[in-house]
């Protein structure tokens, strides 16, 4: 065989909301290429998204169809096709993905489902393969799995099942508050301040309720004593995730708890939760959607390959 | 005299974030006319405010000079002059406010300063009026004045004093959360749904932790079982005022509560506190303004008036 051209034994695709990524891979696990776009669901309507894939990885295309795994957004209602969320109790993945139609005859296009738990209601889209991906890598794990991001998930997963989960959208209140309160005067920094943290998780914890009443005091406290926005920041951090902490109790109380994430966001719930006497696992969260989308491969390829 | 154009005895200005509004006042308390300006503080440069208040009232000017008495953030520091706050335990309005230097020999300006409390850290600005008024009409009252509105205030009133206060910024969340979260695809209309609201006030006051669990889902009670726009817009009230009343139990339970404000929003603190068993007083919050400014001119006049 002859040129540089790298053609993918099969893809698999990222799509979030803002982004999506897209890998050439080879064989089970093998990454031949990558490729990233910031066509994410928010800027595409149903239409379009077959030319930004093409886009991404027409030039991995070989002659045959090549199998294309996507997670994400892209299976949302407003993404590119609804790809029906599977109920839980039930695996992270099964082998009933939600096949996409195409134009270009190259492309075998599949998305994988999200979760849903029906009460509380709840729902995740992309996380389920995550979880996947890292038990993929840990297939005997027992106990919680956390992803801290913008709604983090804390999911309860036994015997290889996801039994229940829970999202508490911390990271979505923190950019509201500190980018659409007052407290935007005070938190505007790259700075931080570990113990104000430690203190008010443990207050947020300890009273939950007095979060109503702590968030005007950093401020005030700015105002009046001159707490530097580094403090403030983390102050409301630590508020936030303590009081997530004292909703999410049943789920990591006395269980083994896995954090899939972001080093520096995972890092703050390491913290937290060791202060409760919790040893989290961490690992990254751009590895494990990879994983999740070859273990969605593994389950969905024919025999015959 | 001949002539239509009102002169003023005094005049009154309510100067906040967003807008202004004058009144030409005659004798202590009579309105003569009335004034309003889109010039709020957020839009001033210190240097901009005495033209801004000439276009409002210079009609109103006789051949002397003419008190002018302000209250709120023209006050800030970032304001027009920085009147600096009283410390609590003290009246809501004393005869110490802060003079403003203007070019025009026609005007005498004060502004009003705010209150401060050291611990736990908190500032009003523009409230104290508010609470000088009602205390003008209520002189013998002891109990708790509740002002809601984005940072709604608390303040404990007895011998004509403010004993403390408590800042809960429910109104100012609530905007940030409803406007750019998640729960923006949620809340958006105008409907409401009494029973959704009771029901949140509830659950938040007798667990507040879960309120970081209950958030996201009311976005998947919309995705998964239909909840309509009205129930989950009441629902995000009834969560946060829920807390706020649970963080603020030492401030109003066993004592009286009167409700200072907007109508529709002193309805669903009225209605939450009602369910705790206090029937609270409700009077309009710009009658109260005014009400303290002529608090305020009637401490100040000097006795030769």
């Amino acid at each position: 065989m002859t040129g540089t051209t790298t053609k993918a034994d099969w893809i698999a695709v990222d799509w979030g909301t803002t982004n999506a990524r897209a890998w050439a891979m080879g064989g089970a696990n093998t990454v031949l290429a990558e490729a990233l776009s910031d066509m994410g669901m928010a800027r595409l309507d149903p239409s379009q998204y077959e030319a930004v894939l093409l886009d991404m990885i027409g030039d991995w295309l070989g002659d045959g169809t090549t199998p294309v795994i996507i997670c994400g957004m892209a299976g949302a209602r407003q993404g590119w096709i609804e790809a029906a969320y599977a109920a839980v109790p039930c695996p992270a993945l099964s082998a009933d993905l939600t096949p996409v139609p195409t134009d270009d005859a190259r492309l075998q296009v599949s998305i994988i489902p999200g979760l849903k738990q029906d009460h509380p209601a709840d729902v995740m889209r992309g996380e389920e393969t995550q979880i996947a991906g890292f038990l993929s890598l840990n297939p005997r794990f027992d106990g919680v799995v956390c992803l801290p991001g913008t709604h983090t998930k804390w999911a309860h997963v036994s015997a290889s099942e996801v039994v229940s989960f829970q999202t508490a959208m911390t990271g979505d209140v923190f950019a509201a508050i500190a980018g659409h309160t007052v407290l935007r005067h005070s938190t505007t920094t790259d700075g931080w301040d570990d113990d104000a943290f430690a203190t008010a998780l443990t207050e947020a914890q300890t009273r939950p309720e007095t979060l109503a009443a702590h968030l005007f005091g950093i401020r005030a406290e700015g105002l009046l004593h001159g707490m530097g926005n580094e403090t403030a920041r983390a102050r409301l951090s630590g508020l936030l995730i303590g009081i997530e902490l004292a909703a999410t109790k049943p789920y990591w109380l006395g269980r083994d708890v896995a954090l899939i994430g972001a080093p520096r966001l995972c890092a703050l719930y390491e913290t937290a939760l060791a202060a409760q006497g919790i040893t989290a696992i961490r690992t990254k969260g751009d590895g494990m959607t990879r994983a999740g989308l070859c273990a969605a491969r593994a389950l969905t390829k024919p025999a015959k390959d």
